[in-house]
């Protein structure tokens, strides 16, 4: 099969790949629908890791069922599935408590590389959702965007308890950050604040419910929060980039008693101790639980009652994995969907 | 009046001070019943903050309400009154969401030097609540340990949902880890471990409810804590010291999606974005909303249900204030208790 790897920074390629097999009876193997490229791939596209050898690419995914290990019990050959991009049991402590990306058994589904023709999913009982049927293809988008970007967005939303009478703040207007918009505006927050100084990302952000745009950084745009809600700051702040400067700002803009997620991989962020003790901020970090709220995610796509599938905003061949991550890199494009 | 003032490091005086009065309507006075002397002092007694002029020191008080300002409602010359550290209004929307030692208008009753005869109080009616009569001299002790310590740590416990089928850590054996210990008992949590390594503390843990005891520390704490949790940490964690030791040790020793309450003012702390975000827990710090729980506090202790008093093992005469700090600094004492 086809597959994209990273060779080097700035160096992705499709290339042939061996076709996956079931390795553990709790695994599945999944023809890709659809997959895509994310802003935390960049991270390795712009040389924060150093790649040593070819490394598959992507962690996103939807597709259709083609093989099952023998102890899968809750999805079928033939089902159309979404699914995380951490495989998870669904029956530890942690993912009973809704955190199933950290999984007492989690496995890293991104290590197999999502950007290919077919996918092992490990667990895939416990990381697997099957739609009600097999989708239109106009849903496909929408599907896929729920194995992480919405789902991600749509758990930080959650995390910082937007809703009715709620400000939320969202840093950060990649597909994440805007898809945080989207799901805060669907739990009826009262107003949504979204930090971007890119006309169609903004443009974007208000399509998805923002009430209110600010194009300020750092202090400065801490202090337009600030004027924005009567000197308190935001109820609740989504951080969706995962800088110093972004975590200081999410921190900054947040009220006493508010609540700030932070869904960006934070890359060399420290955080003062004292600053975050009389900011009295509920901080929540990590990689979205976003099997928990998966079920929930495809009904809502199933009914067209949300459509985030206009983050993709670039959608070539497999072939082109480099020039959507180099468009995503210049900030071309805010999400590229790979069509197998 | 005489009142305890702050020269230097490690030089404590009690001197003659101006008695306070009246300053804004909103003020009461109180002839200060019971005092004490806190953990969070020590940094100033042992020279973190350099002293430029003597400085009054003591903010956890109880007493009897001697003059009250024009604009007072719900507080009466005679009631006997607990109070919190922070002066509230109880009115601003971080009060109503129950933060309030971040009121909009928090004044840092400290700043006044409790450890005195005379207190004033500013925002006395969102501050300060009375007890349901005048208490049994026996109950002083207890009435004052909820202006800080007791309600401290009872926030901890409330923070991380300390409560039935729970585990709940607590790092750090002072006053307020002890009592969070004795708050997480009486909120129902399942088992308590208290981390300590100082056999009179462990014995009062012991007695307020703690389930389990463990004196390593560092890496070999947080590795017992696992070992005691089948692999996966506490589900709650309340850590009452604020040293980088203290704050990894806690978050090391959470599980994923747990919680964690930091109640020691960070000193020096850096805590590293990333491995916070893989953390995956619950963060929150700051300055107990003591307020929020105080009414809960004082019927409970009114009602005989908790007794808190016993992590006062000092009780010397106010006139020797620098002698209480120097065993609370030798570790002679859990928490001087000063009388008038």
């Amino acid at each position: 099969m086809r597959g994209a790897v990273i060779c080097a920074p700035g160096d992705v390629r499709v290339e042939e790949r061996e076709n996956p097999a079931i390795v553990a009876p709790t695994d599945a193997i999944i023809r890709v629908s659809a997959m895509c490229e994310c802003g935390s791939d960049l991270w390795d596209y712009r040389g924060s890791n150093d790649a040593t050898q070819p490394t598959p690419m992507g962690h996103e995914y939807a597709g259709v069922v083609t093989e099952i290990g023998g102890e899968v019990k809750n999805i079928a050959v033939g089902d159309f599935v979404g699914g995380s991009f951490f495989a998870s049991d669904n029956t530890c402590q942690i993912c009973e408590a809704g955190y199933q990306s950290r999984c007492a058994h989690a496995e890293y589904v991104g290590a197999n590389g999502a950007q290919s023709e077919y996918l092992r999913v490990p667990l895939a009982d416990g990381t697997l959702v099957a739609t009600p049927g097999m989708p239109d293809d106009d849903l496909t988008p929408s599907l896929l965007a729920a194995s992480d970007v919405l789902g991600t967005g749509w758990s930080g939303a959650v995390a910082v308890e937007a809703g009715p009478g709620r400000t939320v703040a969202v840093v950060g207007d990649g597909a994440v950050g805007l898809l945080a918009v989207l799901a805060a505006k669907q739990r009826g927050a009262e107003r949504i604040i979204a930090m971007s100084r890119h006309a169609s990302r903004q443009k974007l952000a208000l399509e998805f419910g923002a009430t209110d745009i600010v194009a300020e950084r750092g202090d400065e745009g801490v202090a337009r929060i600030k004027e924005l809600t009567g000197g308190y700051g935001a109820h609740s702040v989504v951080e969706a980039v995962g800088t110093q400067e972004s975590m200081t700002q999410a921190i900054r803009s947040t009220r006493a008693g508010g609540h700030v997620r932070f869904l960006g991989v934070a890359h060399g962020v420290e955080l003062p101790g004292e600053e975050l003790f009389f900011a009295e901020v509920d901080l929540l970090g990590g990689p979205a639980p976003v099997r928990r709220f998966l079920p929930e995610l495809i009904q809502l796509i199933w009914d067209r009652t949300i459509d985030p599938a206009s983050v993709f905003d670039l959608t070539p061949p497999l072939d082109q994995a480099e020039e959507g991550y180099k468009a995503m890199d210049e900030r071309r494009a805010v999400k590229t969907l790979l069509k197998p």
